[in-house]
């Protein structure tokens, strides 16, 4: 039942000889990676003019000037990873970059950075795409932590199945988004010019506080979001076909031409028809309505913004896993990152960052203006370390042409630092903090993870241990302890199943109640004459502790190194639900003896006698 | 460190022999099973407000009468009740009376209404008291939620104390409230007759509906919430001191008549001063508000009333744990409700209890108004049963003076009756359709649960057994298999453990990458030459399901019912946090050789050797 769900929504397993079949045409590469950036046009859009009109309608005049200070930081950051995609053609995420070039330190900030960024991409895209079309449906608003949820769901079941899939179903909202929105903003300007549209009279906002230098660059720090997802390309090299580092980089710059191309358009032709937005309504469904009028056409663009807003998340389900995984490889994460599931994908990174998102859109409330402020730092961060680390790298390669690359990265590199502070600054009450913090709590996790790693490994290492002798004498001096609750065909089975393995048994008998071991005395003798039943008091009615005392005086007993096992007869009931009917003595019992530590030095086996119920 | 908080909240464990000395003083006991009944003069006198109030405010002149059909109940089932203590002095809850008389079937309808009751009782006490001291504080209606999660942790907390304490520390808030109330009604009953305070002016509050017969019976119903909990001294007979029912008795009928004068005196006081109240305030705050005006006093009346209200959910924590105990005794419910914990007290009752009472609390949203339509249908129906069960009692004992109170108990069965006819049907849309629902769920779960452990108890009969042999033949035919994935200190120590049981031992290595295993094959040469090591290949990268499927082939091999055994060495670190960092393989390899059914019928033990690391 289970597996044929799972066969359903994912698709039968594939082999692992299949995996290099598995790469991305250049189109369907755009539509796996570029989501991210593109969709930021929505929020980024929404967050300059949700800035501004705090000063009131005049100081939205300052939006294009704002966003061409973005578009100009998009020039930069998109020449700037085209010769990251050049110098680390098998894949340069800001982490390899980093670490290789400035040191494991700051590659592990920079890990952080990402990892987080790409977890607040996820969750602000499904948020926004949720606004996109509550726009159109008000009603929607209500339930909007649902509906994100539902997002999530599809996202997360989408990449399970895996990369190729995943390029054909998402090049159809990404492909769509950039045609409504080309077609959107030609015909506003060709209605323009044929004199159609003009400026209406803005209704005039008054300011709830003064335009001052730190509104307005608080506005370009929230604005700066737009570049979030501009990496994905340089993390993803491996997905596409080769030649790689070419087509990677191809698609990059046609990435940023359309993104740049999106952005000014939509930011000038809402400045130039002087478009205000009502609370609940956002200002690019406001525009759309102002162009095409309140119809089907209003309705088509909100929902291919909705649908980018939805892929754009899977952006992050690209980059998530892979970066886990290469930090798993280093041994800086948790082994399993490393795993490839049935269908030839990061199974546990895509789980892991689906739990978080929804965990995150459950504490926001589906709400991306709530969610914006903790974004940018994690980005800008990742984009400073790998801009900074490219110029290390042109130093120490001075392949030819070394100096004009290293100035062009050193600029990116300049820029983003300054922009990463002013992001830093300025949303630091907002929620900057939050990300900071966590990005330090990543940081130490890392190390935490790769020093116990190391540790294990050196306890496990054979370099002070010499081969086995032939044999060790067999079952001399073996000794199995059988905790019992009664006389029952379980502990025949037991016992059966200890006499194939020694001769030297012991039931014990945990008496909760006074007296109640001598009628199972009685019958015990009956059944087993020739095994030494021994009871245990249990004045505090705990059946483990008592039982792991007893070991323990017995072991001291016994100073010849005798080897013990404990035989846990352990009812596998038919049903899952028939589980809870069970004491779970066996469990308890099993759980204290394999995380107790031991004292005395002697070595405990448990066995396990699992026993089938019918029915 | 847990262990410190755990005896810092509950206290010291307590020795088996001390249970008999935990029983209740009248007084004390009085405290602990009345809260329920007393408190629900808070929200019955706010539900027949609500309930009257639709029709306006001159419809408000009904609550009277209204209330004096309640109280004729109240003295009905106090007298019923006080006849099941003497009929069944060892304790008679609905459950025994019912099912002893009607059979088991009714018993377990009335079990299942009763569990459900006490867990409501909770949910709307809980809010009820939040209700109370925002009436005082509106602005802590904003965190009902936390404030009514809180209260439940403090009180889950004083019950897994247990019971002595429990009597202690609630005798202050009930006796508390007892004496403000009669304060207030006095003082106010006082000042009607020196003429100091006079009836107001109603405010007019126009009709939003007409006053149907349907709203009186409506209203009649939400109001029998006041009736919930006066069962619960029936079935607390044996915490009493000796002699038990006497004491019992005596202070069920205490408990009727301070609930009848606090219930008919506040309603009539309200009545006569024509008071009523905004939302956000409840009705009797706005009564102690108009008699004592805005100060200390009123304070106190919204605390006691509070306080009343959290330690009434007491009253559910002393039942439904006992209850479910006795369910548990019969197998109707998992046995884990049978053990006494180290307080003495059904641990996994109350905690059971607290997690549901959470979750009503949080799903609606402390709001007791919405949660009293669920509320009396199930207390009515256990009324019913247990009245009914009585009526057959007497015929069947024939005591002296049996028609007597055969009589009794039969009009208490007829007018519960027909008060659960009544609350059924005016509030099934309203939500008692969910309680129906839940009872029958309930009603079917028990039938589930007691078929399954008759039928393990059928399977673990010895009755076709014949004693054990002396001894079988030790360890001729056992087989080990120890799953490997590569040479290390963790493989020597598994296969010094296998060497001390059999000399018939085999490593298995499953292969996820081709050809990974030849690397192995030659180092576990060096290290074990005298122990075969067999390669499994995995194309679909699963560690659990090449490695089963290899253990069926070599048991299908093995025609001579030779026994085998998996032995596995699991990796134990030293701290909790750093079980997320290895492999779960040793698990799932555990799991599945657990609860997967054995084909052939060959019995596989699971040997597991902890591996303890430092650090």
């Amino acid at each position: 039942m289970f597996h044929r769900l799972r066969w359903f929504l994912l698709g039968p397993p594939l082999p692992t000889q299949q995996e290099h079949l598995e790469r991305l045409s250049n189109p369907k590469a755009l539509a796996v990676f570029s989501p991210d950036a593109l969709s930021s046009i929505a929020y980024a859009n929404q967050e300059i003019y949700l800035g501004l009109i705090v000063a009131g309608s005049a100081a939205l005049a300052l939006s294009f000037p704002i966003s061409l200070a973005i578009v100009g930081l998009l020039i930069i950051l998109s020449l700037s990873y085209f010769q990251t995609i050049q110098g680390y053609p098998t894949g340069g995420g800001s982490y390899i970059v980093a670490r290789e070039n400035l040191g494991t330190g700051f590659g592990l900030v920079a890990a952080a950075a990402l990892l987080l960024d790409y977890l607040l991409t996820a969750a602000v895209s499904l948020s926004a795409a949720v606004a996109a079309i509550s726009s159109a449906f008000p009603v929607l608003w209500n339930y909007r932590v649902l509906l994100a949820l539902l997002f999530l769901i599809l996202i997360t079941l989408i990449n399970l199945r895996g990369v190729r899939e995943t390029g054909n179903l998402i090049s159809v909202p990404v492909y769509g988004f950039i045609l409504s929105y080309f077609a959107l903003l030609a015909f506003g300007f060709f209605q323009i010019i044929r004199g159609d549209l003009v400026a209406v009279e803005r209704s005039i906002i008054p300011a709830a506080q003064p335009l001052s230098l730190f509104l307005i660059l608080h506005t370009f720090s929230t604005g700066c979001t737009a570049l979030t997802g501009i990496e994905a390309i340089s993390n993803g090299i491996p997905a596409f076909r080769p030649p790689e580092a070419r087509n990677a980089g191809k698609t990059l710059i046609v990435m940023a031409v359309i993104m740049g191309g999106l952005f000014l358009g939509s930011i000038g032709l809402t400045q130039f028809l002087g478009v205000t937005a009502v609370p609940q309504e956002t200002i690019l469904s406001a525009l759309a309505r102002q162009v095409f009028g309140n119809g089907i056409l209003h309705l088509i663009i909100q929902i291919t913004t909705m649908g980018i807003l939805v892929v754009a998340a899977n952006t992050s389900f690209a980059g998530f896993p892979r970066v886990a995984s290469i930090l798993a490889k280093d041994r800086f994460l948790p082994r399993q990152f490393l795993a490839l599931g049935d269908r030839l994908v990061f199974s546990n990174g895509i789980l892991f960052l689906a739990l978080a998102c929804g965990f995150l859109i459950i504490i926001f409330n589906a709400d991306s203006h709530r969610l914006v402020p903790l974004f940018a730092v994690g980005a800008f961060l990742a984009f400073l370390l790998s801009q900074t680390g490219m110029v290390f790298h042109w130093k120490r390669t001075r392949e030819p042409g070394w100096q004009v690359k290293l100035f062009l990265n050193l600029i990116g590199a300049v820029l983003t630092g300054i922009t990463l502070l002013v992001v830093g600054i300025t949303k630091f009450l907002d929620g900057a903090w939050i990300s900071i913090l966590l990005i330090a709590l990543l940081f130490f996790v890392f190390g935490k993870i790769r020093t116990h790693y190391e540790e294990v490994a050196r306890q496990l290492s054979l370099q002070k241990q010499r081969p086995l002798p032939a044999n060790a004498n067999p079952n001399e001096t073996l000794r199995i302890i059988i905790p019992v609750s009664g006389v029952h065909n379980g502990v025949v089975e037991a016992v059966r199943n200890a006499q194939s393995i020694t001769s030297n048994i012991c039931a014990v008998y945990v008496e909760l109640e006074p007296g109640a071991g001598e009628k199972l005395a009685q019958k015990w003798q009956e059944w087993f004459p020739n095994i030494t039943l021994e009871m245990v008091p249990s004045p505090y009615r705990s059946i483990v502790g008592p039982f792991l005392d007893y070991l323990d005086e017995k072991d001291r007993e016994q100073h010849d190194g005798q080897l013990a096992a404990v035989l846990i007869p352990e009812f596998i009931p038919a049903k899952w639900w028939q589980s809870f009917l069970h004491n779970q003595t066996a469990w308890s019992i099993k759980l204290a003896l394999l995380y107790r530590r031991r004292r005395l030095g002697f070595q405990r086996m448990i066995i396990d006698v699992p026993i089938h119920l019918q029915q």
